[in-house]
């Protein structure tokens, strides 16, 4: 079997919440795996000068418009966040640990996570809340919330964010396929060309 | 016969060319016309903070892999220009001035200019090459150079990109359909559909 595609993302990211609903079933047409990869982009921004989207003049105000639109246009459904952007470390630090225990579990719970963010206006940046969520997919509450402050699971997601900039990452949602970089929700039908094509 | 949509460029963009290939074919599908509207980036980043692609980290590296790749997919040729960004002025202004005396004079002109600059590796920014490719579309090469110097048809420029900034114009392509803003060479299928539709 060919290599996974690698999957970055930010739990804050709305483009990489649209993504995450749609990126495992164009590689399963394909025969092939994702890994997920949650990342931190306060930590990306810092190399690339890069700023969340509700601070931008113009294209704040846009992106807020074509998030809705892209909801329905995808046919995702999105309940924008009261808080927005939030810090996504303790969710992403639930997907690592959960995912070295089972890689199928780690997914289920990452994408509750971004349901439960943008679906149902839940702070998953609060430890308690994405213990919360992981409990709802199966997992021990007790075991995630000490997890979260887990030397060993903070650095994890440190590390996973350091090697994404080290591979050119700068953005959300951002997919390497065989060493393709793809960014943005809107290369979903370029990665699945990619897939059947080989390339162009 | 409906509006026309408003197409806002800049003429050192790479996704306003691919966009300036397509945008009249689908307008065309639908009953309707496409004004195009030349603007200068480097004002617009005043206001938003933003910066031309190449001095972008990480970003940058990424564009320029993405544009190639991009042409080969919408099947539009590119010969990425040796001198990249350039100061968009001199084509702006011969546009809007030809514009005025022909609306498709015009525009036959600023698709001339954009093929200059992205197939031909000619440095528009220059006076005489863009009074060259005018005339080379039928205009008279000495009124053209007179009109760049025209204090009338400076102020147009920067009449018009100010106009678009008051709209909300933050980048390049940007397309306004009925009111409905659309940024970007990859929501030419979403305009596409808002002109079926009417919306969604």
């Amino acid at each position: 079997m060919a290599a996974p595609l690698d999957f970055y993302f930010d739990f804050s990211s709305p483009y990489g919440y649209f993504a995450a609903h749609r990126i495992d079933d164009i590689a399963a047409r394909h025969g092939r795996d994702v890994t997920w990869r949650p990342i931190l982009l306060g930590v990306v921004f810092k190399v690339t000068g890069g700023a969340p989207l509700p601070t931008l003049p113009l294209k704040g105000a846009y992106a807020a418009r074509d998030v809705t639109r892209s909801a329905r246009y995808f046919g995702v459904p999105i309940h924008p966040p009261s808080k927005f952007p939030i810090s996504s470390q303790a969710p992403s630090r639930a997907v690592y640990w959960a995912q070295d225990r089972d890689p199928a579990l780690g997914k289920r719970l990452a994408l509750a996570l971004y349901d439960a963010y943008f679906q149902q206006d839940r702070d998953i940046s609060s430890p308690q809340v994405t213990a919360d969520v992981a409990a709802e997919v199966g997992l021990d509450r007790e075991a995630v919330l000490t997890a979260l402050n887990d030397p060993v699971v903070k650095d994890r997601v440190r590390s996973e964010t350091d090697a994404a900039i080290s591979r050119g990452v700068f953005g959300s949602p951002f997919v390497i396929v065989d060493g393709e970089p793809f960014w943005g929700a809107d290369r979903l039908e370029q990665i699945e060309k990619w897939l059947t094509t080989g390339g162009w």
